[in-house]
């Protein structure tokens, strides 16, 4: 079993569920092995409603809480991992398999507690798992290695395992010495102002395709910003910014 | 994955389930995992055949076989385990954590050809789990070691959870796609052209301290660039520096 700080740094995101009997699983699995923090970003109709409601529901659900964006659900994860069954997308992120990546997020999970190393692992949705905007926001994928005849997992069973090999490394967890990343809300704040500065130096256009966003938003992510570097990039694009803006 | 040999010699064998949800729920993790063969003994009153039924049941199901005892279902196999939440029952029985027992599993399954080397693992109902009749067939037990304050797993669920600890051990390595960092000679470019903007943005003056592009420097190199993203931020870099100066 994860320690309690360990636990309590750890949040399972599941997007767009549609299934409340998913919903249910997850929390399930989340309380046999010892995680207690649950998020959903808009559950399909009444799903989160209905798993909530259900009989023998546990107090983990009633503690969930939901959020509109993924944005929003990993604004206080500083390392943001997505399950994903690979096959139909190219992937365009760093890609780990569950046994490999779990020792990297306990890694995170139990750096000193004077550095906010809060981690989220995103789930998809039962049929289209993450979407490509979803993804945007990880730093890297993982994936449970399946049958190529019969990839894609149940979601409660995924959210299961995913944890059962959580638990079982827990043990062997080495703690880290490199500096944490920053929390995802200054990451992303150093993005917009980024894509602000593209565009006012028209490197972006208006008309740029929608994919190179994305691959900015890619880009910055695999720098790995601590919170300090994120803050020293805000003072250089804003800089840049208010320079590019008054010489017009 | 296990090989075809090792997973044709696996029967998972559900003793008295009674949701038809769980029945699918353990045959696709099967199909997940690369395994082929069910069995269920005296399944709860419709339950198979509602499973069978559902819409998107698969070929697994269609030749699951039905057994009227344990000792039928078991009848052919050398190796016997039982699925167990402990907990309740005082056991008479050596018992394994899945971790220490999916090698002794997959060590029977791979004996040689000559050797009828064939392991059933059963899971007893979602209710009552194994009882002690079910378990004097059981060679050992094997427990997925979960938290004290909810140790009973969902059945679908610690299906999923004991096979992929079996292909856990034979599954191949996802070779890591992470890109290496770029030579040296673009990181520094990248820099210069990094400092470059910053004194034409007057984020840096011609008086800042020798310190300054000092640290700025080693921030670069925190980032990591791959090649790729060390050319992406030189074609920013200097578009910006350009779209700065054609506006004095």
């Amino acid at each position: 079993m994860p320690s309690a700080m360990e636990s309590d740094r750890l949040r399972i995101v599941l997007v767009s569920t549609r299934n409340p009997l998913n919903i249910g699983a997850a929390a399930r699995a989340m309380a046999n092995f010892g995680f207690q923090r649950l998020r959903l970003v808009h559950p399909f109709d009444t799903a989160f409603r209905e798993a909530r409601s259900a009989v023998g529901a546990s107090a983990l659900l009633a503690t969930a809480e939901e959020f509109k964006t993924v944005a929003d659900a990993v604004a206080d994860c500083s390392l943001i991992v997505g399950a994903t069954a690979i096959g139909h997308r190219q992937l365009q992120h760093p890609l780990q398999s569950l046994k490999d990546g779990a020792p990297l997020i306990l890694q995170a999970l139990s750096a000193p507690a004077s550095t906010p190393n809060r981690v989220a692992i995103l789930f998809g949705s039962e049929k289209f798992g993450l979407s490509n905007e979803d993804l945007c926001h990880c730093h890297w994928l993982m994936h449970i290695p399946t049958s190529e005849a019969q990839p894609s997992m149940n979601l409660g069973q995924a959210v299961a395992v995913c944890l059962y090999e959580l638990a079982r490394e827990t043990a062997s967890a080495i703690p880290s010495t490199a500096p944490a990343d920053a929390p995802a809300v200054e990451v992303e704040r150093v993005t917009a102002t980024l894509l602000e500065t593209l565009h006012a130096s028209e490197y972006l256009s208006a008309e740029s395709p929608g994919s190179k966003p994305d691959s900015i938003r890619r880009m910055v992510r695999r720098m790995h910003l601590s919170s300090e570097d994120a803050s020293t990039w805000l003072g250089i694009l804003r800089q840049i910014l208010w320079k590019l803006r008054t010489k017009n």
